[in-house]
C-alpha cells in the first residue's frame, strides 16, 4: 500500500486534478491520497490558501471581505464545473465557509478552520472526481483518519496515539482523499500544522498505515544537487538517506518539508519525490540507507543570513566555564545559536541573522565584555553557510581537498570549516556576497 | 634591564657556568639571572632533580639513601671543584640538604623542599662563580625576591602581591641570581611550580621587574616550524606572537613551558629563546603583534593521545539541551574536553585519550544511551591533531586549500577540520598512524 501526497500545483486546475487521477489509475497500491489546497495556476497567482487567510483578516478585522470571499469560491466552482462535478459540492463548501466565519470561536481559532477549507475542498473535489470516472472512492476528514494533534494552532504536533488509529485506515475499501495540513485535537478541535503541512499529513499516514512507500507529487522532476537559481540544469539526485535530505533542507533545499521527513523515518518508510506533470520521470527516493559504491557527495546546499560572534581571550582554555557562560548570556537574550566551534583561546557562535537584532546585538556585547573580560568581541553579519552533503563523505580522502580548491579557485575566502562533527556533511562559512561564485565552483568540482 | 633564564643544561657542568658567565659579561643590561638545576651532562645522564626526587622517596619510605645521596653532593662538587670555587660552598650545600632531610616537616613538605635544593644550589654556585671572575653579583633567595605563591605544593600559582615586591629589586646593585622553580607562602613555607618551573620563575620576575626582555636560554638554536623528530633541519622560527606560541605550544611544541608565558604576557614582556651553546644566533622572539607583512604560518604543531566520542542522532538539533545533557554526562564522570563540534543531527566531543579509561568509556557510553536515547555512539581512539599556526592565516584565500591538499597528497583521510573558531590556527584530526607523513607534507608545502 502506497500513500500519494499531491501538492498545491497538483491541485491547481481541472486539467491538474485529471493528471492526479490518471497517476491513481495507474497504480493501484496507491490507495491513500493526500491533498493540499490549490495553488498557483500560472506565475502571479495566489495560493488558495493565501486567499483563505486575506478572508480570515478582513472578517476579523471588520473590513470588507466579500470580494476575496468571492475569488475563494470561484478557484473552487473553476475546478467543479471544468470537471463536471455535481454543483452540490460547490454548495457544499460554501456552506462550510459561511459556517466557519459566522461561528462563534476565537480569532485564531477562526483562522485555522479557515484556513483548512482550502485542503478539505480540494479531497472533496478529488473524491467526487474519482468517483465520477469510476472508481471506488470516498472523502476522510483527519478526524475520522484519526490524526490527533496537541493543542497549538498553526504549528499542531502530531500525538503518538494518532498512529493506531491511522493503522485502522488499511481495512477500508477503495481509495481514500485525506484533506492534508490539519488534524484535532483530543477535544475534537480543529488544528493546522506549520504551512506547508500537507506534506507532514502525508508522512503522518504513511508512517501510519506503514506504507510500503510515500509518493511525494510536485512540480519538480526530482531533488537537485545544488539549487537552480545558482546552477542552471543541475544534476537530479537519485537516491538521498535521510540524514542527507535532512542536511540538505538545512540549508536552504526547500522541497521537502523538513518536519514532514519525521514520522516517515521513525517508522523507515522510503519517500519518492515525483513530478505531477511528468510521472514516468524515476523523481527523487529518500531511503534510510544506501549501498556502499553509491556513497558519494550527492548534494551542496546554501544558505544566507548567518552571523557569527566572535570571542577571544588569552588563555581562555584554563578558565574553566568560558563556554557555558557565553552561552548562558546568548540564552538570557532569548537567541538560540546553530554551532559553537571552539579554538584554544577562541570560540564561535554561529547565529541566524534573523535572530538577532541590533539592539540584542549590542546588549550582548555589552554583557560579554562586562562579564566575562575577553580580548576581542567581533560580530560578522552576512555570512553565507555551505554544506557539502553525502554518505560516507568522512571515509573518502580528497574531499576536503576537493571542496577547498574548488572555493580557492573562485577567489573566495574561507571564514570557517567544520568537518567530522557530522558524518555526512562538511559545512564551510563565507562572506554571503562570495556565495554563488563558491556554489558554482563546487558544484562543477563534484559534478562535473 | 633584562632578565636571563638559563635551564638545566645551561647549568650541569662548570664548562656550561663558564659559558653562562660569558653570555652574562657580553651585556650589562643583563642584570638579574634565574637558574634551574644541573641538568643531564650526556644523553643517558639523570638530571639533579631527578635525583633529589629519589633522594626524598628513599628517605621517606626508611630505605637506603647514602648512595643517591652521595650522587647528588657529587654533582655539586664536580662543579664547584672544577671551578675552582670555595669549598665552604659545598658545606653549606650538604648542610641545607641534611636540615630537610632531619627536619620535622609533612613527607609532601620535605619532598618540596628537596626538589628546590637544586636550583637553590644551582644559583649559589653560579654567583659565587661570578664574584670570583671579578662580577659583583649575589644570590638572591626566592623569598627574598619576593616570590609569594599559593600554598599548592608542585603546582605553587604566583600571587599578584608578589610583583610589585619583585618590581623593587631593580634598586639593588650588580647582578642578582636567583633560584627558579620555587617561592614561599606568605606563612614562609616553601613551595615548587609544576615541574619545568624554573620558565615560570624566570617570567615572573621579568613581569615583575618590567623588563625590556626575557630571554630563555636553552639548549636548542630557535623554535622550530615543526618537529625535528618528524622532519629533519626544519626552519626556525624568527618571531612568534603569544598567541601562535600558545596554539603551538598546545599541540606538542615543548620548548617553552606553557604556563611561563602567562606572567610575561600580561605585562606585554618580550620573550627571546636563545641557545648557550651558540649565543650568537638570533633565537626566536616572542612578540605581542607582527607586521602585517610577517602574518603567515609559522609553525605546523602536532600531537597524539586524542579520541573522538561521536553521538548522532536524528533531528537532535530539535532537541534543545542535548549537547549540553551531554557534557553534563562527561563532567559528572570527571572528564574534561577540549572540544565540542556540532552538526545538525551529530556531536563530537574531543578528550584525551589519558583522561578515558576503558571503565569510563564503558560507563559513559552506557549512560548516553541511556539518558539520550542516540542512534549512535561511536568512540575513535588513537586520534592526532595537526594545527596549521599563524596570525592572518583566516584572511588569506587558499590556506585551507595547501593544508588539505598536502593531506590528501600523503594518502590520508581527514576525521575532522575545526577552521575559523580561531584566528590564528586551523586544526585537523586524523589517525595517529598517519601523523608523520601528513605532518611531513604539510612541512613541505608549507615552508619549501
Amino acid at each position: 500500500m502506497k500513500v500519494a501526497k499531491f501538492g498545491g500545483s497538483s491541485m491547481a486546475t481541472a486539467a491538474q486534478l485529471q493528471k492526479v487521477a490518471s497517476i491513481i489509475k495507474d497504480d493501484p497500491s496507491r490507495k491513500i491520497i493526500v491533498v493540499s489546497a490549490p495553488g498557483k495556476r500560472f506565475a502571479d497567482d495566489v495560493k488558495t490558501t493565501d486567499l483563505l487567510i486575506q478572508l480570515g483578516e478582513s472578517y476579523i478585522n471588520g473590513e470588507h471581505y466579500e470580494e476575496i470571499y468571492g475569488k475563494v469560491l470561484s478557484r473552487f466552482r473553476e475546478i467543479i464545473e471544468e470537471l463536471l462535478l455535481n454543483t452540490a459540492l460547490l454548495e457544499d463548501i460554501e456552506n462550510t465557509l459561511k459556517d466557519v466565519l459566522s461561528k462563534d470561536i476565537s480569532s485564531i481559532a477562526k483562522l485555522d478552520a479557515l484556513k483548512s477549507i482550502g485542503e478539505d475542498s480540494s479531497a472533496k473535489i478529488l473524491s467526487a472526481y474519482l468517483q465520477a470516472i469510476g472508481f471506488e472512492a470516498s472523502y476522510v476528514n483527519p478526524k475520522d483518519a484519526g490524526i490527533i494533534v496537541s493543542n497549538n494552532p498553526g504549528n499542531a504536533q502530531i500525538l503518538d496515539s494518532s498512529f493506531t488509529k491511522i493503522y485502522a485506515l488499511r481495512e477500508k475499501v477503495g481509495i481514500l482523499v485525506i484533506p492534508g495540513f490539519f488534524g484535532y485535537t483530543e477535544d475534537g478541535e480543529l488544528m493546522t500544522f506549520s504551512r506547508g503541512g500537507s506534506d507532514i499529513t502525508g508522512s503522518i499516514v504513511a508512517a501510519g498505515v506503514e506504507a510500503t512507500l510515500y509518493e511525494n507529487f510536485t512540480d519538480v522532476d526530482s531533488v537537485y544537487a545544488v539549487n537552480p537559481t545558482i546552477v542552471s540544469n543541475p544534476k537530479e539526485i537519485k537516491t538521498l538517506t535521510y540524514k542527507e535530505m535532512r542536511e540538505l533542507s538545512y540549508a536552504g533545499f526547500s522541497v521537502f518539508h523538513d518536519e514532514a521527513l519525521i514520522p516517515a523515518f521513525k517508522k523507515q518508510i522510503p519517500v519518492c519525490i515525483k513530478n505531477t506533470n511528468k510521472p514516468h520521470l524515476p523523481g527523487t527516493n529518500i531511503v534510510a540507507e544506501k549501498k556502499p559504491e553509491e556513497k558519494c557527495v550527492v548534494g551542496i546546499a546554501s544558505d544566507t543570513g548567518f552571523s557569527s560572534l566572535y570571542v577571544s581571550k588569552y588563555l581562555m582554555n584554563r578558565e574553566i566555564g568560558f563556554g557555558r557562560k557565553l552561552l548562558n548570556i546568548l540564552e538570557d537574550e532569548g537567541i538560540s545559536f546553530e554551532h559553537a566551534p571552539s579554538g584554544i583561546d577562541d570560540l564561535s557562535v554561529i547565529i541566524r541573522d534573523s535572530k538577532l537584532s541590533k539592539a540584542k546585538e549590542k546588549n550582548i556585547t555589552k554583557r560579554i565584555y562586562e562579564e566575562l573580560h575577553p580580548d576581542t568581541v567581533i560580530l560578522h553579519r552576512d555570512l553565507a553557510m555551505i554544506m557539502v552533503v553525502g554518505e560516507g563523505l568522512m571515509n573518502t580522502i580528497g574531499v576536503a581537498q576537493k571542496a577547498t580548491t574548488a572555493i580557492a579557485n573562485a577567489n573566495v575566502n574561507i571564514e570557517m570549516i567544520n568537518q567530522g562533527s557530522s558524518e555526512v556533511s562538511m559545512m564551510f562559512g563565507i562572506q554571503a556576497a562570495d556565495l554563488n561564485r563558491a556554489v558554482e565552483s563546487l558544484y562543477h568540482v563534484f559534478f562535473d
